[in-house]
């Protein structure tokens, strides 16, 4: 069976694109990173991918009229590289409803926080200042709505006393980094169930499955 | 030094008053349960009390034209008690304006989610339709707003994919059965300092800490 090409999305230093990158290295991992698009030209990330020969371009939404063009850019650029499973990592557009319909369950996306607190943007300060005394991840299924979408995996990490944004931040990447290539493995498997918001975790590929529809895989 | 008097208010069995009462038999343990009221008559968690041999009593808040008289009555019989904490465990009554500043940092709340994630009512219903991985139980100090205030403890569960809302209140149930009597504990100690929302937790209660003001205790 081949695995499943992944597209990865990212505006800046594409830390969990490393992560993803070194996770498909193993050889039963079910996915392999095909192609890289960063929408800033300037994106460090970028250097993640030609280190890893992994192909990669920039189209920047600067280039186009509003968000549904920028979108069907990346739709016609995904396709062609016979991408299957988009993973956002730490892309700073939001993609619009027609783009996340046709790639409907098959958008990861990662947040720093256990969602549905603390959606958006300045994550972590929000949290300090709620002060709360957990944090954590989550790695869900993208929808138009803005960090909603069914959950695959969370995780959980302490808040210090003395946190700012910027260490907080670092503990968080800590299971980012455990959680990322975790639930890309499962949907690349096929083996997440959606129903409504929730998801289950199959252990195998069976039929009907997310990215195994005939179940011939 | 004399142990912190504390009321504990509840509506039902009062899982977490018998907690709280067991903790607090520890001789090293800086709160006493001195006092129990529940507002309405059949509560179960009066047995607790009446095993204990704490007194405790019914203010029904039916007997009361609106919730400013009950806060009143609730009040006066807590400063009778000479009652300095107030523990709301299943207290299915909300407390005034009035009320919690007069009791200001003096209320502690437990609520069986990661707040802000779910609060109010059915909260385990809400946090598995919402499809979290990750629930948990806070325990904060009571303001005017429901399940708002600042966050002492907070502790974080799996939700299993075959859970209900009553699996997964028992499973929150045990760690709130943890957080409750340490989050007391610390706040009877004099640890707590509040600074608008968060809190930090010192080791021991020094000058100027909220139950000892001039640090003579």
């Amino acid at each position: 069976m081949g695995r499943v090409r992944v597209g990865v999305l990212i505006s800046g230093r594409g830390s969990n694109l490393q992560t993803l990158i070194q996770a498909a290295q193993a050889p039963d991992y079910p996915a392999e990173i095909a192609y890289v698009i960063a929408n800033v030209a300037d994106a460090k990330g970028l250097d993640h991918a030609e280190r890893a020969g992994i192909p990669a371009c920039v189209i920047s939404h600067k280039d186009f009229a509003d968000r549904a063009a920028f979108d069907a850019a990346l739709d016609a650029a995904l396709r062609k590289a016979k991408i299957e499973i988009v993973c956002l990592a730490g892309f700073m557009r939001l993609l619009g409803k027609k783009f996340t319909e046709d790639w409907r369950d098959r958008v990861l996306n990662i947040h720093p926080s256990l969602l549905p607190a603390f959606p958006g943007l300045d994550t972590h300060r929000k949290a300090i200042e709620a002060g709360v005394k957990i944090s954590g991840c989550t790695v869900h299924l993208v929808r138009p709505e803005l960090d909603d979408g069914p959950i695959l995996i969370q995780a959980a990490v302490p808040v210090a006393e003395d946190d700012t944004p910027e260490t907080l931040a670092a503990r968080v990447l800590e299971v980012e980094h455990r959680c990322y290539p975790l639930a890309l493995r499962l949907l690349a498997a096929g083996a997440i169930r959606v129903t409504g918001k929730t998801t289950r975790h199959g252990a195998t590929a069976p039929k009907g499955s997310l990215l195994n529809p005939g179940g011939t895989g």
